[in-house]
C-alpha cells in the first residue's frame, strides 16, 4: 500500500532464495498460527518446528499442512535428528518426516558428535527426498570449533547436499557467532562471508541487537533464523530502516 | 466486581485525561487485537503501532477501526513520521493519517535531527486535524540532550499545540529517562516533574521495575506508555498495589 | 503418537501428584486460555491467576470454568490473599473463593509479614474447604528467611494441610532458591530435599536455565512452578532431554 511513498531498500519477495526470514515455532497452537499466518504470511519463508516441541504439540500435522499451505518451508529443530541418529533411528526418522509430510528437514551435530564424514552422508542421503538445511556450530560454548573448521564443514555440507548451512547461535543467541553474552563476533563472521556464499548462510539471531547488526553489516536481505514469532514483523522495520537501530543506514 | 471488597487507590476511568496506559502494538493480528480487547479494553487508553511496523501489518485499517470502536486512540510510531520528514515528504504523511483514519499522530525527533522550530511548527500544523504527542529524548545515548533542554523543548511542544509529551525510553527502556541499565535517573525525572504539570508527560517504561518506580513515586494514575500487550493487566496490578512489587505502598 | 520410536524417560500423567506443572496466568483472554488448552492441556496441571490479575480481567468466572473442564486445577495468586489478610477480610477472601468456584487457594507471607501460627491456622481452616497451596519464601530479598526456618515452616504447613508447598521465586525468578542474579542456591536447596519429601515442593521456576536445572538434579517429574504459557511445551523437551540443555541427562 503506502509502501511506495516511502524510498525503502528493496527486499526480495516469496518465494525467496535469500533474504529468508526463519520463525521458530516452539508450540504454538493451530490458532495461534492461524493469526500469524493471517498477519505475517509474506514475512516467513521458513518455520522451524524447535527442538523436541512438536513431540508434544497436539494437532501437530495440521499445523504443519496449514504452513505449508501458505508457501512456508516446515522442519524439525535438529535436536529431535539428533536424538534419533544418537538411538540408531535413522530410518525411523525418515519414516517421521514421510508420516509428517515434511519436505524439509535438518541435519545437526549441536548436542551431539557426529563424525563429520556420517553427518554428509546423511545430508547426502536426506537430500534425495527433502530439502536439506545443515547447521554448523555447537550448542556447548565449551565445544565450540574454529574458524576454519567452521568453513570448511559449511563448504562440504552443501557440496552433500545442504540448501543452506545454519550458523548455530541456539534459541538464546549466546553460542557460535556470538558470544556468551550475545555480542557479535564480527571478526569471525566477516572470515566466514570471505570464503561462502552469503546467501546459502542462514544466521540464528533471535536477539534485536544481532539481527540489526547483520542487517547493517550484510545488508536488508540477508538470511536471519530462529526468529520469535512476535519478532517478525519488527523484523522486517529493522531491514528496511524503519526503525531506530538501522534508521541510519537506509532512511537517511 | 469482587473489587469493592478490597480498600484499593482509586483509578481514573475512560475516557481518562490522565492515569493512561498507551500500548506498543508491533504487529498483533487482528484476531490478537481482538482478544487483548475483549480482556483488557477498560484498562488501555492508547495504542502505539510501533515504529514502521504498520507498514508491515495485513488488515491495518481494520485493526485500527477494532481499536477506535473500543475508545483506544490510535498512532503510528514516530519512527515513521521522521522517515517521511526525512525523504521531505510531510504531506504524503497527512495524507496517510487520513487514509488510515487516524485522529492523533505523534511527532518526533528521535531517530533524527529536526530543528526544534520545525518540530513544533509540525505540532502546530498537525494540531489542527490531529491529536498530536509529541516525544522528547533522542533513540541515541551518545546524543543525549541536558535536562533544560529537555523542559524546555516539552513547555515549547506543549504551546505549540501537543496533547502530551512523552518521555522517550525506547522499546528495551535504556535511553532517555533511564540511563543504559535501564535504571531509572530519578532526579531528572523529578526535575521534569518540577517543571511541567505530570498529567501532561507519558512517560515510557516498558520494564516492570520502571513501571512500579513510577508508580510509586509519581502515583496510581501516573501516565505510563510503551507496555507490552501482555503487560497491560499486571500494570493494573502495580498501579493499585496488588502485586509484590507496590504491596507496600498501597495495600498496607 | 511417534513418542513411541524414541526412548525417553517416563512422565507422569494427569491426574498427577507429581511431575506437576504450574503455569502463571497474567490475564490471558478466554480466546487465549482455549488455545493454550487446545495444544497443551495435557501438559497443565494447575494454572495461578498471577498476583491480583484476577480482579482485572473480563470473563474471569468463563476462563476458570474452561480450565477445570479440562482437569487444571486454578488458584488466584497469593498476593490477592496477603491483601485481604491485611486488611483483616479472610471471611470475605473465602466468600470470594466460593464464588469464583474454586477449588484451591494459596496461603503465602510473601508480601507481609503473618505470624506463623496465624499462616498454619489459615491453611488448616481453608483445607476444610479447599486444596491448599502454601508458599515459603519471601518476596523480598532483604528479608529472606534461613534455611531451618524454610525447612521447618514448611514441615508444619503440611502438617497444618498443605497439599503442596511452593518454595518462592517470584515471576522473574531472582529471590529465594535463587540469588538475585537469577542463579540456583544448590546447597540450599539440597538441604531442603534431605528434610522435605520432594513431591511435595512445587519450585517456582520461571527461567529456562533454573528449570533445567531442576530436571538435571531432581528428576524429569520434579514439580514446576511460574511457567509462562508459551514455555509449557518446551518445559516438557527439558523433561524428557529433547532439548539441548538436557540432552545429555536423557538421550545418550
Amino acid at each position: 500500500m503506502f509502501e511506495k511513498i516511502l524510498k525503502l531498500p528493496k527486499r526480495t519477495q516469496k518465494a525467496r532464495n535469500h533474504g529468508l526470514s526463519m520463525v521458530m515455532d516452539k508450540g504454538l497452537s493451530v490458532n495461534d498460527a492461524k493469526n500469524l499466518i493471517s498477519v505475517a504470511s509474506n514475512h516467513i519463508d521458513i518455520i522451524k518446528l524447535g527442538f523436541g516441541t512438536s513431540l508434544f504439540t497436539n494437532n501437530i500435522k495440521e499445523k504443519i499442512k496449514l504452513y505449508q499451505k501458505h508457501e512456508i518451508k516446515v522442519y524439525l529443530g535438529g535436536t529431535l535428528f539428533e536424538a534419533f541418529i544418537v538411538q540408531n533411528k535413522f530410518k525411523e526418522y525418515e519414516s517421521l518426516l514421510l508420516d509428517l509430510n515434511l519436505k524439509m528437514v535438518e541435519v545437526s551435530d549441536g548436542c551431539t558428535y557426529i563424525n563429520h564424514e556420517d553427518k554428509c552422508r546423511y545430508i547426502n542421503e536426506l537430500s534425495k527426498n527433502f530439502k536439506v538445511v545443515s547447521e554448523v556450530g555447537s550448542k556447548n560454548e565449551n565445544t565450540e570449533i574454529n574458524i576454519d573448521k567452521w568453513i570448511s564443514q559449511m563448504q562440504l555440507e552443501i557440496k552433500a547436499g545442504s540448501w543452506k548451512v545454519i550458523a548455530e547461535a541456539r534459541e538464546s543467541g549466546n553460542v557460535g557467532v556470538f558470544n556468551k553474552n550475545g555480542n557479535v563476533k564480527s571478526s569471525f563472521i566477516q572470515k566466514i562471508c570471505d570464503n561462502i556464499n552469503v546467501n546459502n548462510i542462514i544466521w540464528e539471531a533471535p536477539v534485536k541487537n544481532q539481527q540489526a547488526w547483520f542487517i547493517k553489516n550484510l545488508g536488508t536481505n540477508v538470511n536471519i533464523g530462529n526468529i520469535n514469532p512476535s519478532d517478525i514483523i519488527p523484523l522486517e522495520c529493522l531491514r528496511v530502516g524503519l526503525r531506530g537501530d538501522t534508521f541510519d543506514n537506509f532512511i537517511l
